[in-house]
């Protein structure tokens, strides 16, 4: 195993037991590529040559069913940010390209940057600021952009900067490169209850890095008033559901979703109420799944390591 | 209170306590009308004045929402069955006319009389005849038919009649005649994953008398293969629905509906399995609630007083 | 009909249409009492007589297993709040009298009087004050006491009063007494995850007052640390529980139960998290529906009439 | 990586691609052992040694928590069947020794052996003959054992052999030996609604190789008749649970277990026909995953990799 000249710390393999990681000297590696043999024994190691400890490991195989193949595995090396890019390009040039892999590798030390986009219904704002100040949502949220300025002061109760950025019908390009701009950094957009179209052209600019969550079960209710929409349809159940978002409207790849039991007793306006907390317990989970890189995109569906 | 002349039962009135009804001298009556002052009162008068003594009452009025009223109604009184037409005659002319009312009296003493159709699918038919076997379905299954000869004989180990009524492409007005001959004298059909459409002639001669388990979360994928359409959607719910059969496919007045959660993990042919057992749950819950006379149609959707 | 000289607004009865009420005219009838003949046509038409219209009716009566009855029942009469002292006495000389009758009468607006009680998770508490803020929790939260000084901001942000209320081993007694003066004038005192032990003396002076919410899903794992004896017990689901306290803790009448699906990948700290979740949404729906006056306690269980 | 002496099919190795296993070519390999640097690094290399190819891997691991490693791995190898003696031998004297591993091997050809012991209650039973008559429950059902007769035609139904063995109170000792005889060869018992208590001396010869459903959410009313239990206490939701049986009754780890939503409104009756739904589905779930080997014991409760 020690022929390999790429290999930095020969005491870590020559130990036996897992070390406990110095600072946070783990990484999530995510793959996707067509389903073959070898992958595990080739990444693991890899791995292993580095002298790192894998911590966790999840793969998922759709042989039977198109061949593709999803991994994701944390791992802990001790000084790995000293040799991380030395680690990326010795994968991306071996085990990578040996297997044509589609790949990421996250250095868990850096935090995701979160940039959240609000309307005037507040409830799944609040919970992720809320959330997040308690370190239950392992990312840096770096702003809060709305196009009412209503919110302004809640927000800044959580230390986090606010920006009212007004939306009317002639605007629509300015509004949205202003957001654009001001989201610059931000490795994620979370739509809390935004209740503004992004254009396609908007969305293109972040391909699978906008999470909405839609105030319906999807496929079924897209577009407005949903609860009027599952009212009107007299449904048994309602439900929320976290997506990604794409050019088409409500139908980008779906990351979570949930329903509750309704009857004939709850008119729209309770059914509202009820959705309020499928939705923000459905944002949440999805939106720390993606910031903690459980969630490759396959297709338009997700695969989630949870 | 007694000058009413239709008073049969003195001595019930008089009592103080609840009398076990003698034999199964139960009826329920399910009303619906506009919203107004004074239904309850109209009608616990009548039944009291009758001797009747109210076992359970459910009602829901959406006075602020269309002005709709709902009642279902279980009383006992005793000897019923000798003055129970003398007692609709008398709602009818009373209470029913003076406050507008649509609404039907049920002698639980007489069962509904139901016909199930099946194609190949066994698991929500065996689910039925295995519940009705053992009591827990309260009504009479007066036979079985099926497009396919392949489930005569587990119909038959149950003591039930099977009718094989082969359907093409040439033959479905002439097989369709033939099912509603079988069928005549039933009081509900319920479709147990039968896979032909009946046609909206056949539907309007069994106005809300036909149930259908579709095998998806309504109104999500409506149609053929709807777990191949959830797999290929990729949500992270997959379920069944319960219906009355209108003359759209799949549309018709919702009665019950569950969910079960999956994952990547999950292909095509694990959705269906899983989606098996929602199925018959869904379908024997709704199927029981009917013939209980809990369910009472409102627009196209459904009160159900469980 | 009108022979009764406590009727006030002919122009009600005489109305065939239930007419809008003005202000908040709605009242809450809780009935608890010995199944018997006769109490629907009694109450209604004593309703009725008061020229009031039901706006909804709940009952449920255990004949076959002991007899009891129950009773809600929501009513609308203009101008209710000037005769409600004469309708209350009259209902208790009359109806309530016959039938030996447990009630109570409720204004619906005259708003319930909430005290919270809280130690350092501020989960329950904040979902608790955030609805309360938008209007979401019927009813006047009045203060917040705890045990400890940390929350004191974030209560006050809210606009409401925040009492620091220590409690060591010495101090027990005059500490609850304090806490007893400061709650004194509310109707119900609410335990958000507030960590010490009411002594039964306290209890007493609040029957039926004070609603818990307990971190298991009882009756399984009472007392301290429950997510730990749920982890070693390998539990499947975990929840949470919200319940009356009586002097035997965490065995008080149950309101609200919740679930959430866990596996072995979830250790004790995420079992923590998982369950605040569940903790909050359980606690708010139990206390909404004690505040609307859904709740009736029977022996050591409740019905619910939601 | 072909110094390896073991290696059997060269012309696998050197594959790039998956092979469609010929026949069921397939093997289930179970792993547990304390937490420890390069397991997945060990097993991998030795199963592509050997030419074989990884079709799931599943893994798990408590190093914060106690530091324990499981991992569940399927794999395809072409004529495993003839080698797979050599394979386990290899396996045992190297990689497991080496790592000091409490490991299983399945070849996955050969199915699970299944005996189930039931009283009268079929309900668990004929669902899981129901299933396994369609290829849904993957094992063998050599044999039904009852302490009463009445099951004898409905099982003989399906094909099974059924055996009568009366329990009393003074024949227990040789009742059970009678039981232990006429299921050797089995690998699991299924206790579907077995009423009688195992002795601890019979539950020793067959470790972890039990299957109950208890018929309750435990650890929640355990013993006898808990859903008059569960109607007493007055919970919101009552379940089911499947575990290994041990000495302890109702103690032993849990394997799965589900709730239903239940109110007031359902009596002591109700509960259990509505229980027995959860039951049935809850055991063929349990059953499904032991005879899958997607179960591995740790301590006193389960990981189940499903």
């Amino acid at each position: 195993m020690s022929d390999n000249t790429k290999t930095v710390s020969l005491s870590t393999i020559a130990s036996q037991s897992k070390q406990i990681p110095s600072a946070i000297d783990t990484a999530t590696l995510l793959i996707k590529c067509k389903d073959q043999a070898g992958i595990v024994q080739a990444v693991s190691e890899f791995i292993h040559r580095y002298g790192a400890n894998i911590i966790t490991l999840d793969q998922y195989s759709t042989a039977h069913e198109g061949g593709q193949y999803f991994m994701r595995l944390e791992f802990a090396l001790a000084g790995l940010s000293d040799i991380i890019e030395n680690f990326e390009a010795s994968f991306a040039h071996t085990v990578a390209k040996r297997h044509d892999m589609d790949w990421r590798l996250h250095n868990n030390a850096t935090k995701t940057k979160v940039g959240i986009l609000v309307s005037k219904f507040d409830h799944a704002l609040l919970d992720l600021l809320w959330r997040h100040q308690r370190g239950l949502l392992d990312c840096e949220i770096t702003c809060v952009v709305s196009n009412h300025p209503d919110l302004k002061q809640a927000v800044q109760n959580f230390g986090i900067t606010f920006h009212h950025v007004p939306v009317t019908k002639d605007n629509k390009a300015e509004a949205e490169e202003q957001i654009h701009k001001l989201m610059a950094g931000n490795d994620l957009l979370v739509l809390a209850r935004y209740m503004q179209i992004l254009s396609s052209d908007f969305v293109k600019r972040w391909p699978m890095q906008i999470i909405n969550i839609h105030h319906s079960f999807l496929p079924a209710f897209v577009g407005a008033d949903p609860y009027r929409q599952a009212y009107d349809k007299g449904v048994k159940l309602i439900g929320a559901t976290a997506h990604y978002v794409t050019a088409e409207l409500d139908q980008g790849p779906i990351i979570e979703q949930d329903v509750h039991r309704v009857t004939h007793r709850q008119g729209v306006t309770e059914l509202r109420a009820i959705g309020r907390d499928i939705e923000r317990n459905v944002l949440a989970r999805a939106v720390n799944w993606h910031v903690q890189n459980r969630v490759i995109v396959a297709g338009n569906k997700t695969v989630v390591f949870n």
